[in-house]
């Protein structure tokens, strides 16, 4: 394999942005634009972790930077540059590099943000992308974690736990439920409905580290309770096919991470802009609950009766 | 050890300035300050590649923050904050961890930097840590690296190849040279002498990958030839005294990394500034040679004798 700076300049050069200065200058130098004000998220993803040591390198390439931008959906920010730091094992080839900067040249053009820096070093062990992602959003305009108000409804984008159900048919090998598998291995940043909740949705986040865990999140953030109500949960086709034929419970689908839809609150009175947001966007997108006085998280079935949640989501460390 | 989400509210929050949002929103959001840019560096350090693996964990975290504040030195940007991936193994400790956190709090508190969000994730082999470091300059003033002048002369701070001697030191437990091991284990990024020299070095960098390979660097990017004299290159005392004494060559010194020194050109009538500079910092900056017309990096000894190049400097995947 050619050296690193060689590596840069023939496979990583040609995906950066102006900010990124051709990659020569070990910095980049970015003007903001007047009244706007910038939003930056960092993912890690580790081989053998977060990803299968065979994911093919385009699929991974659109992976590490779909994590990324499905933050800055959640806070309704429009994509700038990324910074990619990169440690590849020796024995990855060149091929592999060129296949996995194709994917990330397809992707970036595809949702409009550019390369403007990184790090790339050998490493021993496992692979390891960490991503950093600056985008922008008029001044005050940032779709806040913390300001679930009571009275308002809880909403979810898409169908949930798509991608817990399709990483157990990748695993298994069953090519049997395409939708799923392709929700666990092609994620879709909700980018232009996270454009269009600004100034109406309270708060937002992404569903990454599972429905509850994030619903969680936003509830702690603003200080608020919150009841859902699961059989408004919205569960796609397949899903429902493969956990009746596996008999997998629901609960699996609401701990399960990885679908990066949208979870958001918003007062009562933005039903109808929130119907036309999802029309516009070809997106689903269904009140599950709202927001209550009464601290804590609150599953109801479907008789009203409140379900006990044992697990809310992936925590590492845990 | 506590979940992720515990370990990021009692070992980071604190470290995180008023753009972190208390790191409970899985972003950041700054307001950039009107008619300055914003320069970004991005730095990895892998366990068994960059540090050895029972580097004390404070001595760690100052090493992460100083590779990427020297960068910021060598764009004469002032720090204003980063972002920390981290992949440790399930074996760290949660004492571990708080050592680490305390190492990142007194060196930011040194350098005016603050932690604005991250990522921190189990992995299954070696530690990787991950910094995108953010400073500022005003509008048109960032130090580049291609801005070199035929004329210009070429100087250097500090003294050069302690770091790659210090690295032998440690590596055979010799304590005789505690100067040498110091400057291996705890870089100090030349951050004042960086912001003053906005306005008077034409170009610069840091000298990380080593002396030549950074010269190299400059050389590219600014489409000029350097004349370097060797004989000028300064060399720390006990730097002297254990290549003597192991019979290592000078040229190991030109080649060795992580001196985290910076390297800049400068016009001729600069001088007295550059040496007011240098008092001001209390730091030596030496001139070791000329921005000159012929392509190339030329080397010439203490008879003006070219010396042949063999290695100029680290690169991985070489």
């Amino acid at each position: 394999m050619a050296g690193e700076f060689e590596l840069i300049k023939r496979y990583f050069a040609p995906l950066s942005g102006p900010a990124g200065l051709g990659l020569l200058d070990d910095a980049a130098l970015y003007q903001p634009s007047p009244n706007y004000e910038l939003v930056f998220t960092k993912d890690m993803l580790i081989e053998g972790v977060h990803f299968f040591p065979d994911t093919p390198a385009e699929l991974l390439a659109e992976k590490v930077l779909a994590v990324n931008l499905s933050d800055l959906a959640a806070k309704g920010a429009e994509p700038l540059y990324y910074w990619l730091g990169m440690a590849l094992p020796r024995s990855v080839s060149e091929g592999w590099v060129g296949k996995f900067s194709s994917g990330l040249k397809s992707y970036q053009e595809q949702h409009g943000v550019q390369l403007a820096g990184g790090d790339t070093t050998a490493c021993l062990g496992a692979m390891v992308f960490s991503v950093t992602m600056m985008g922008q959003t008029p001044t005050g305009k940032m779709l806040p974690r913390s300001g679930a108000k009571v009275g308002d409804g809880l909403y979810v984008t898409g169908t949930i736990g798509d991608a817990a159900l399709g990483l157990l048919c990748f695993q298994e090998n069953d090519s049997r439920y395409p939708f799923l598998t392709d929700r666990y291995l092609r994620p879709q940043a909700r980018l232009s409905v996270g454009l269009s909740l600004r100034g109406i949705a309270s708060a937002c986040a992404d569903v990454s580290d599972g429905l509850l865990a994030d619903a969680g999140h936003v509830m702690t953030s603003s200080n608020v309770g919150l009841r859902i109500e699961s059989a408004r949960i919205p569960v796609s086709g397949e899903a429902q096919a493969y956990m009746k034929k596996l008999m997998i419970p629901q609960t699996r689908l609401w701990s399960g991470g990885d679908d990066y839809e949208l979870i958001f609150t918003a007062p009562a009175n933005k039903q109808d802009e929130i119907s036309a947001i999802a029309d516009k966007a070809g997106v689903q997108i269904t009140r599950i609950g709202s927001v209550v006085q009464q601290k804590g998280l609150q599953l109801l079935d479907d008789s009203g009766q409140l379900v006990h949640i044992a697990e809310t989501g992936y925590q590492h460390f845990k």
